[in-house]
């Protein structure tokens, strides 16, 4: 599909300025724009990018005054987020080619199920089970009894959800997620085996979140393991039992967080991170990827860096000279050897 | 269900020290222990906590001599372990709702299948394989040909098991286990591609192991890749191909073991730890979070830490360093410029 | 099933120097040899392992000069590779017990696939999905709408293909692979909150790729991501949106690479390795396990270790520093105290 400027303009009630006819085939975030891509600049932060980006086409603000030459086209709306939301609805059809519950899927008698749902082949849904309106269950998906999911939400297909779990609206899960598996908790025993401590809280998962392919989170001990509305995870992360995750806070792949931490909202932790047990960490905490986080950071807004982490600019200074060791350890050696001799000199005198 | 001290002090045979009428929702680890929760003492190295919890109910031994004030109601009984077990079964229902082998579910003509198993929708049961007595297996399971599955076991759903692997008694998979994958193992030829090299052995897991939810354990090239008894594996591990890891070894989400690498027994490893393939690992090794093991640990219960590890003690002072670099190399060039003075002020006497 | 050397040789058309009658049970990588194996040398880097295994047969070109006494069986052949190549077709049937479309599969009417297939049960194959002949999809794997899958590819157990994603010839996916999930792209909100960015692109995977157990790759924000021919990944590897990975590189499992990022090809990657976004690592480079990259790599065939990572020989050369710093803090304090006496001394002269 191509579109131009000016039929997008059009759809979005905007204002053109620059060539109407650059035709569009898909959006682009405004830092990897390309040439036939339309971007946003909706966060000021972002601004710096409109003046580089190589999309066709840029949507701003009706108030957006440029600092310097922008070269793409500017469409000028009145809310940017909202038009991106229309734009995403013309470009981008997320809507599978199946409706209805399919004569393969198994929904058991007690699973209150709206009207409108889609339930792919294969799926089960457990006894006693809810599934909001307008949710999209893929094929080959099992929800456990008890489960609970909330409207507009996408289960990708192998999804697996245990007893009791809930999720909220507008939640997104890939492929083979699995949510509410075991916490690891173990009491050892004298003779060194261990004895298995029954899981039997849930994971509650609040609305809007999305969860990336081959994430686990486990289910709490007691009480639930709590990923918070707005919290973006991305694949084969580690969420273990009774962890919170807060609001809005984005977890790139591969990281892991051990039982009951407390992620703070708004965070952003880098990829193969990793938090230990039993600590907290504040709102907009900044973490560098395969960090290893082994204490509370009570400070808001700090950016940390290393295993273990220290601040982040202490982290790079201190890498800075890690890096010159060797040569520091000549320099040591040099000193020693110029020492010996003033002090022979002395003896000398 | 809420149940007094006083009615598991009576299921259990025990004798009560304490409030009789406290009301108990749930276990707890003594550590983690809630109001209105049950902990269990048992090993003495955990004490402490006896003096800490906050559980309303501690399980311990009739021989326990208190020494300092325990604010929980206490039970005193025989056997901790055994009383636990008995409490789990009150507590901690982990019996799926099906029974027996389920319509939609597949087992092949010459599997052998005890009586009494669950086999949930969906689930296929390979030719000539073999599923013990009182084994749950839950919907869309995967069980190759000639697996053999021991008595008392549960498989998640989609756990998925390769060809010829077996697993012991009173195993648990969680959901989307991978079991006797390919190792990863290629011959680089003159022209830089790869020939695959057959991977031919199996993985034998023995019994009482429980293997977190999207844990991969690869299948040997030849003989087999073993995971003792009673070893515990958290989330998201790699285990590669002729691996080996010892008794009662528990392994944290998102470790890594890289191929022929053997893990002693009693051993704690970390999560996200790595260990580089071919070495030996002592038994009751641990290994510190994100830890690089590179070469093999011969004596018995070293701790190590760091990437590549050292010794516990000696990563943690050499990082104590780290952190101060930048202040020892001003205090370097701050002995270079004394130095440079003093031997100025030699020469000018 | 046990071979004679002699009956191996005759298979190929190989000649025998050593005992004829020695007995062989499968094949074996020559440094991992075991009596009763049969292992290969084609790659004169590895000659010197053809003087330590204890393979029972190796298998050599016919023009090979052993250097040092050689105790296994030698067979000489023309061709090393196509000769091993056959000796997998005898030692390793790696195909399945199954045929054509199952009952229980499910291929949609406007799926084309080939008549020589074969497609287990549960399996779902999508609207205008392509199936090329002689390729394997095992149960409960899922095939979305569009999806094109090449000759002779094998698809393990619980596979996840997402719309639109391309598979070239002879690959090999492992249980629980997810391919073409959304890619990590989020646009941040003035009040803290996420917009989902639309993944449209897909997922390439050319020809001779193998892909370890719940490994993940992102489909692109826009455009491919693209898997290059005889590309080897790993289990649990973590591909983001739009990354590229070169011809014949193999990653170790656990591994992640960040959005964009390009990797050459003939590259070796380290497990738990993780890459930025954004960078090009040239061709042949070396990435040690857990080592982290957050800048471009221009020099081929470059060794890196570290995180953030140095050149290899200059991180060894840092670390060793790194090791022995507690003691060169304390050979500065003792350069300090020196020369605080030989200021004293000099003053008191």
């Amino acid at each position: 599909m191509q579109i131009s400027a000016k039929a997008i303009a059009d759809l979005l009630g905007g204002k053109i300025e620059g060539n109407p006819d650059v035709l569009i085939h898909g959006p682009s975030k405004i830092e990897e724009g390309q040439v036939g891509t339309i971007s946003f600049l909706a966060n000021p932060k972002y601004e710096h990018h409109a003046y580089s980006t190589k999309a066709s086409v840029l949507l701003v603000s009706k108030d957006f005054v440029p600092k310097a030459p922008v070269y793409a086209t500017l469409i000028r709306v009145d809310d940017v987020y909202a038009s991106v939301a229309a734009l995403l609805r013309q470009f981008g059809d997320q809507k599978p080619n199946f409706q209805g519950i399919d004569k393969d899927a198994f929904v058991e008698d007690t699973a209150e199920v709206h009207a409108e749902v889609a339930i792919g082949k294969f799926s089960i849904i457990g006894k006693n089970a809810k599934v909001g309106q307008g949710t999209i269950i893929y094929p080959q998906v099992y929800i456990d009894e008890g489960v609970v999911i909330g409207a507009n939400c996408i289960l990708y297909p192998g999804v697996k959800i245990y007893k009791g779990c809930q999720l909220g609206d507008d939640c997104i899960l890939h492929a083979n997620v699995v949510i509410g598996s075991d916490g690891f908790g173990f009491a050892p025993k004298p003779d060194g085996s261990f004895e298995k401590i029954p899981q039997l809280g849930n994971v509650i998962v609040e609305s809007k979140v999305e969860i990336g392919a081959n994430t686990v989170i486990d289910r709490a001990t007691m009480g639930s393991t709590i990923i918070k509305a707005g919290a973006k995870l991305d694949n084969l992360i580690q969420i273990a039992h009774n962890v919170e995750v807060g609001e809005n806070t984005a977890i790139a792949a591969q990281a892991g967080i051990a039982g009951s931490t407390k992620i703070g909202k708004n965070c952003l932790i880098g990829g193969q991170a990793g938090f230990v047990g039993h600590i907290q960490i504040a709102d907009g905490t900044k973490v560098q990827a395969q960090s290893g986080i082994n204490k509370s950071i009570k400070k808001e807004n700090t950016a940390i860096y290393g295993s273990p982490a220290l601040a982040y600019n202490d982290f790079l200074r201190s890498y800075a000279v890690f890096r010159n060791l060797p040569d520091l350890s000549k320099q040591i050696k040099a000193l020693q050897e110029e020492i010996k001799h003033l002090k022979a000199s002395q003896k000398a005198e």
